[in-house]
């Protein structure tokens, strides 16, 4: 549907690789995510930035009440943004949302774009941190932590994940809600900061935040914790960066 | 391109309206739009925001450029992008740099999707703030001065422009590109606030922060200071509410 004045693709021959973002999972953390990969690429200018196309659709259902609760699945709405980042043409795809991550062989199987899994982002920082040796805490939702988003991938490269006991679990699932309906407060960060001091008497190195929820409250470079969507932004850089 | 498990259309039979986002001028004042538009959004869990797409295609040539020293235009590439928009589907689209408006009715003229004006944006917010009577000063790019991106849409209602002398023009010109190279700090901060006050001490009422970079360093809520980031964000939930 393109009139007028517009050239031809050929005056544009070789646009840069785009990045797709499958987004809305919630729509703060995609901002966030989008703030980092833009904050953490070597950029002088506008030009030098990643181009990216980011779907972000809030109304897709919710993946926690999927996984634990019956409700209803959101893999056709994530499948339907997928095939609209495929359309417009984009290299990778990037999905800042931790829990949506339980149905990643599903979605790709459905994309013949590259989906770049966001454990494997958080493994790859945890490396270059020196941070193995030690099992990892891990602060997510229930869903990601029963599903064993995190447990099962990381275990195959020898890293044990610690949990929060029940009533820590209760708080943290209770703190990623109120996030999600726009809290920020120092009382939020306080008390998962208790929650992670338990995971490391427990014999927990690095926490995770392993919730694109929960960096939108805790301090950016706080010591010996390891924010999920900063690791997938700086993934999705270095890959642009190699095949660029 | 959609395989195997992707359910028909109907399952989904009236999606939300979806607002398109034409942005990467430059990407950290897209991805500040972004947090903007879901931090004003009256919602208490993910499905209640504003669904979008956001096109952040940053190797869009530099406006500034175009309009000031011949160099290429941008306007190809954001038709590009507003051709995308549309064909994903998009009700509405935003567009996060004030320079860019420069092209508006180019713009407009070559698609069917309302595109909403930063400009009629702020102007919306000083009538709300109550802050017409006295001239508004404008911090802005020198493109979207010479070009009177402000001045021209402002003064057919009756709201005049003061812009800084050359010397802070200069200051400010340079503080934008170095936002854009991802400085953040006091001395900027504090350079922006001097031109600020001399704006005020020559007439001008409220402050407009007429560049979508210059959010990025400067205090929210800073009284008397008008964000046209903010104030674009709000316009688009507003009509959100009331077309939804």
């Amino acid at each position: 549907v393109i009139r007028e004045t517009v050239p031809p693709i050929a005056e544009n021959p070789a646009p840069k690789k785009t990045l797709g973002i499958l987004g809305g999972m919630g729509p703060a953390a995609t901002a966030d995510f989008l703030a980092k990969l833009t904050a953490q690429t070597p950029a002088k200018f506008d030009q030098e930035h990643i181009r990216s196309v980011v779907c972000c659709f809030s109304d897709i259902p919710d993946r926690t009440d999927a996984i634990l609760a019956r409700g209803p699945s959101p893999v056709p709405a994530m499948l339907r943004s997928l095939a609209l980042l495929e359309q417009c043409g984009v290299a990778n795809i990037a999905i800042p949302c931790n829990t949506a991550h339980y149905w990643f062989e599903a979605m790709q199987r459905n994309t013949i774009v590259p989906i770049i899994h966001i454990v494997d982002a958080v493994r790859e920082a945890l490396i270059d941190q020196g941070a193995l040796g030690r099992p990892v805490g891990l602060l997510a939702t229930t869903a990601t932590i029963r599903a064993g988003v995190y447990a099962n991938r990381l275990a195959s490269h020898g890293i044990d994940c610690l949990c929060p006991l029940d009533d820590d679990q209760a708080m943290v699932m209770d703190a990623i809600r109120q996030i999600k309906a726009g809290a920020n407060n120092r009382k939020l960060e306080s008390g998962l900061h208790v929650v992670m001091q338990r995971l490391r008497r427990r014999g927990a190195g690095s926490i995770v935040l392993g919730c694109t929820e929960l960096p939108l409250v805790y301090p950016k470079d706080a010591p010996g914790v390891l924010d999920s969507t900063a690791a997938l932004a700086r993934e999705c850089i270095r890959q642009h960066i190699r095949e660029s």
